[in-house]
């Protein structure tokens, strides 16, 4: 396991040491994980990288090198010796990973020690915005291919080594199929996929022979790249003589590959060559710069491409390479009691929440679908046997009320008072679980473009006091 | 150090085990690492990652999991004790980190056996795209800065732990003074810096009593974050008293941070009312989404900020995330001679530079600016007390020739037959040749917006031998 103590910002050191000298460390704080815009013209988010948070919070040690740096830094003994006995005494609740979430809704609580909850601020947000981009990306690429499958093919491209290592692990949650990177498929038990690069044509000499060699060596695995030189003119037709020899020796080929040129135009034609040379079973797998956008495109243009092989753009989820999720002091222990803090702004989509908090999702008992999120404090209850009417927290007059339904809490314990108490899963249970997140959202909230927004309420109590707050800052100048 | 081994994409073992089977393993291959296109709408990419990848080779080896975990994937015993004794045992020739580079030009050439070139293409992709695409983007922020210091506070947002740690790295190496990232400063000895953040403001009763509290514990690095509340109403003020009282104890205060809001009115705003309290000195760090774009149009409204803090447009080089750069085969010994290969595609700008190449840089003798770049095959020589005449690779009737000049290869040994021979340097060293780099090109190169293009030309030994390539492939189907 890696040394992750000092993968944060130096900030959190100088507020933790400041808080020691202060006598606050011990304090108990609340904070939330949560964002405030889904990434990717998404109407939804799905949670990764929780299982990460899990491994670094519990080989969470200062090292003996790291504390030596930290005294080179100027740190005094007294904060260095705090950090030696440093481990997780917390409790945090979290949405199993996997979940389908919304913004401005708590994805992680963290309660703790304000000496601890400082410190992993920054890990936590590291690890969970990435992987959250990723998966929900990868979603939607998926959703744009119907059903084919993904590969993931970023390594290469991929911001470092762990954007590729944790972002495959992601991609996959989010639905493709498998990687092409063998370290992630080691580490997490995920397919591994591929075959050969245009290094391999060029390296005979010629491309028929290259496909002759590929065939010898893997017949009952034989994907060939055929856009070395000229995918119609010679990549094709190279592939359907290999085919036809691997057929004679009782083998059925798998199909080709094009990585460049028009390929709505040229899988069509690559298509019609090989029906005609009676490979009617091979597959298509195209790989060159796609996204959603483009899948979406050759779907329309009708493409004859079944596989598709997505590297760049899914991996740095270009065009929006962040989710801007944040980590916020909510709460403040105090004889006792949590008292409830607020975080002002300017911008009105930036004032936070108060409040030790939880999220109920409520789902309709006809279709099992879910109908919206409700925020509440975490002492109020919802008595379903009674009707439940929400209201939107800008415009309140916007109401609904909810008769047959059933609710489920959303966060779950982590760790309590130090413990970890999550149940692990691998990858492919995350995977499927995400699916079934996913099949309880209606169509509009999956639609490509555009989607319907989903609704995320705060419940009566929970809106009053953040309206009390903002309006006691607004008299007094101060939220208390 | 961490087990890299299976970093790479699986088609990468999938050929090495064809290699190996066609008894090609060890035949001697070229390829090149070069990028088409810079990133970010710069017309240079400074290079940075070279020591990961020395890092990378130097424990490359394959350890007992990884070849059980393989033997899982079906592959034989055969291919699986050729990667018990692997080892990197090629010559690798590499630009000097830091460098300033142009597209199309060979980068990092490897020259090795195909059964070990193929291994190391993905990681070395990996780890070069990513630190010199970040090193760029940094440049293009640090130049829109002019020469105020530029802090890289992006770990929380980056993708995953290591594009925050070596994105850190390359930013500095791209210009950044420092980072807010501790591993970072830890592992590469950088500079790191940070104060307080909301949630310190937070955790007191007041705004005054959160600034006093820090100014007790850090009075002579006493920096204040000023917009939790109201950044003009309470948060300047608040911090001018803290300020008054440092000053009355001997101390000078450091300044103000300021996070949200109108950066161009609060700092103007708070400059004034800092100047008028007598704290003319202190210094106004901006931090709130800020990109080059950003910090240009806040220069341009003399917005009163001297140091920037900037996040995740930085880390993720948004706009622009990946940079495409590419390792293709060029070259394969065959009785003792490198045959040069050549990549065809439709798209003109994908055919490559065939042949085992170098590049060299002209300086002009009166400026010491570079002129221009000229690739050429390795056994060709420049001599310099000759006029030296280039042309454009595709308008090849533009000439330019050089009388009074001098030459600088680019590439310098890296390994030699499996010994490394590159003279390993630290960030600072590295940031300060990327900065000697930079010095070395005219501003029309570095303008903010649709730079001059840096030429970029072949010698006409190797144009001849690529129209040549390229001809024999229209009339005989094949470039060979």
């Amino acid at each position: 396991m890696r040394d992750f103590a000092l993968l944060t910002d130096y900030y959190q050191l100088t507020m933790m040491n400041g808080y020691l000298k202060h006598g606050m460390h011990d304090n108990i704080v609340v904070f939330d994980y949560f964002f405030r815009k889904n990434p990717c013209g998404s109407s939804y988010t799905i949670i990764a990288g929780i299982e990460q948070v899990i491994d670094y919070i519990e080989n969470l040690r200062f090292a003996d090198d790291d504390i030596n740096y930290l005294r080179s830094l100027g740190f005094d003994e007294e904060f260095l010796e705090a950090l030696k006995d440093f481990k997780f005494t917390g409790t945090i609740y979290a949405v199993p990973e996997g979940s389908i979430m919304f913004p401005n809704e708590p994805v992680i609580r963290v309660k703790a020690r304000c000496f601890e909850a400082q410190l992993i601020e920054t890990a936590i947000l590291n690890m969970v915005n990435f992987q959250s981009l990723i998966a929900t990306k990868a979603s939607r690429i998926c959703a744009a291919a119907e059903g084919d499958n993904v590969f993931e093919f970023g390594l290469r491209r991929a911001q470092g080594p762990d954007a590729g290592i944790y972002g495959a692990r992601a991609a996959v949650i989010g639905g493709c199929s498998s990687t092409s990177n063998v370290l992630t498929g080691k580490m997490f038990d995920i397919p591994v996929v591929g075959t050969q690069s245009h290094s391999w044509v060029q390296s005979f000499d010629t491309e028929l022979e290259a496909f002759r060699a590929y065939a010898e060596i893997y017949p009952d695995n034989c994907l060939l790249l055929v856009d070395t030189y000229d995918t119609l003119g010679s990549g094709v037709p190279n592939a359907i003589k290999v085919f036809n020899e691997l057929r004679e020796k009782g083998y059925e080929p798998k199909g080709i590959r094009i990585d460049s040129g028009d390929i709505a135009y040229f899988s069509k034609e690559a298509r019609r060559m090989l029906d005609e040379a009676g490979f009617e079973n091979t597959t298509i797998v195209a790989s060159s710069d796609l996204d959603e956008e483009t899948i979406h495109s050759l779907k329309i243009q009708k493409a004859a491409i079944n596989g598709w092989g997505v590297g760049t753009n899914l991996i740095t989820s270009k065009g929006c390479p962040a989710l801007g999720g944040v980590y916020k002091l909510v709460a403040v222990e105090k004889d006792g009691k949590l008292i409830p803090k607020i975080k002002i702004s300017e911008n009105p989509e930036k004032i936070t929440n108060p409040g030790y908090k939880k999220v109920f999702r409520i789902y309709d008992l006809e279709h099992n679908k879910a109908q919206a999120d409700l925020i509440m404090l975490d002492d109020e209850t919802i008595d379903t046997s009674q009707p439940l009417t929400i209201f939107h927290p800008i415009y309140t007059w916007k109401k609904k009320t909810f008769h047959e339904y059933r609710i489920r809490e959303m966060l779950i314990p982590m760790y309590i008072d130090g413990k970890l108490v999550y149940p692990r899963k691998t990858v492919q249970e995350i995977k499927q679980y995400a699916n079934e997140e996913l099949e309880t959202l209606w169509p509009e909230y999956k639609r490509f473009d555009r989607p319907q927004l989903f609704k995320v309420d705060l419940s009566e109590k929970l809106w009053n006091l953040r309206n009390d707050m903002l309006n006691s800052y607004k008299q007094n100048g101060s939220p208390y």
